[in-house]
């Protein structure tokens, strides 16, 4: 098993961003529930806009710090089916900080059934401007400590 | 020219429905502007949530009501180029009525530069349950006329 | 009407460049038919690989000719449906050249139904390093009359 | 950690089924990178087409045979960057086989770099019409053992 793939974020982890969407036909698949592959884009979404209120956006990281960051690995669990038209709140947590990376974990709670119908996490290694892994910046760990 | 390029919504035209959104790394290409793509699944969720909030969910038009609507032509015209993390209001209103079919149009307002990004519109034809184009429905006007 | 929404593409016109693909769940949406956005990356595949196979990729001509190309319109037409599984042959012809603009049209066949299915269209319009428009650069026409 | 997040395929597992393609602008980020969420649909369309070319294509397996499958968890490891134009292998191989469970890797070739761009994973569960696990049918297992 890849070491890329962590435990998960403990309940009471701080919610660091949170968004609302609902089911779009974009965003379902002929069996009528969600296609699997549409939580990876929303979870970007959120994980990004974190980054950008958070003065961090990253396609300014190299220029600005001297590193960025890459994604090493994803995964999506999925709890239970979700429907067109559903609506969904996305929440951003925090799974844990390595040496070198972050994981976040991104909840996909459903409101009509209350219930969490998926959860997806992202790892992203800090790299310098040659691409070899660096320790976590600490203008990084100073934005999650914000929270 | 296609009899479905129909003439552009005028200015004051009644707001159907409207959304906000920041454009992601999901949204964006490698030229560091707006996917020429992108902007068509908006475009689907502002009204397919239009449909859905005036009791006209399009998956169940046809138990309910013995038509559907089926996509004959959408279209998209760039007006300015938007970046990642530009946020954009998506503004849905109705373009015209056919005499079976409806066009709405989108327009993606960039907030930042006050400016219109792009202006999308999707064609939808009425057809009945053995897929012939029929009159629009009284139910679809009337949930026109209710803005 | 916008003027970028030209004329279709004689049948005749000769074929630019073709792919094939299968519909998968990813292309198809909760009516089991053809999500109507999903022509839209098609299109662009093959259209960024006729340029990249007649030595103009997209992202260099900028550095090596001094000019580059921006999406001005795009549209579709959705003829017939297409469903999960189905075998679709993707087709670029030209359709027109402007003075500073080019439209591709791209046909969706239909292998199984032997028919068109949908009808794209890609206006791209040539500009300088500062984004105004310019005469379409002979290295592009040449590509075009190589054919 | 998940129990549905097992090992990797052996090296020698045989290939179940494989597709080409190019990177183009739908598939990459303003990192002039790869999309991260860019291979799931890749994931899933080698995948159905390996059903569909089996006779399993899975609209149909609840009418046919009383068990249908639903994706319970995915993952993708990012190993190599790839940018706009790398053509890449995408290759299924079956890693292995629960009691309820099948999971599935696609691996990701780099042509140009002769090296594995990302290597991705998709568990399924069969589940009968009320949607309770059963075990993997024998015509599942069949298809798999035909290779």
């Amino acid at each position: 098993m890849s070491e890329f793939a962590p435990t998960r974020a403990s309940a009471d982890a701080p919610v660091l961003h949170q968004r609302e969407m609902r089911l779009a036909y974009a965003d379902c698949d002929p069996a009528g529930i969600l296609y699997y592959a549409a939580w990876f884009p929303w979870m970007e979404r959120v994980q990004s806009e974190w980054f950008f209120l958070n003065g961090l956006r990253q396609d300014t990281l190299k220029d600005r710090f001297g590193f960025w960051t890459v994604t090493r690995h994803t995964e999506c669990e999925y709890l239970r089916q979700v429907s067109l038209f559903d609506t969904i709140d996305i929440e951003l947590r925090l799974r844990g900080v390595g040496r070198t990376s972050l994981t976040f974990e991104t909840q996909m709670h459903w409101q009509e059934g209350d219930a969490l119908a998926a959860r997806g996490a992202i790892t992203l290694v800090c790299v310098d401007t040659e691409g070899r892994p660096i320790r976590v910046p600490h203008v990084m760990l100073a934005a999650l400590r914000n929270v």
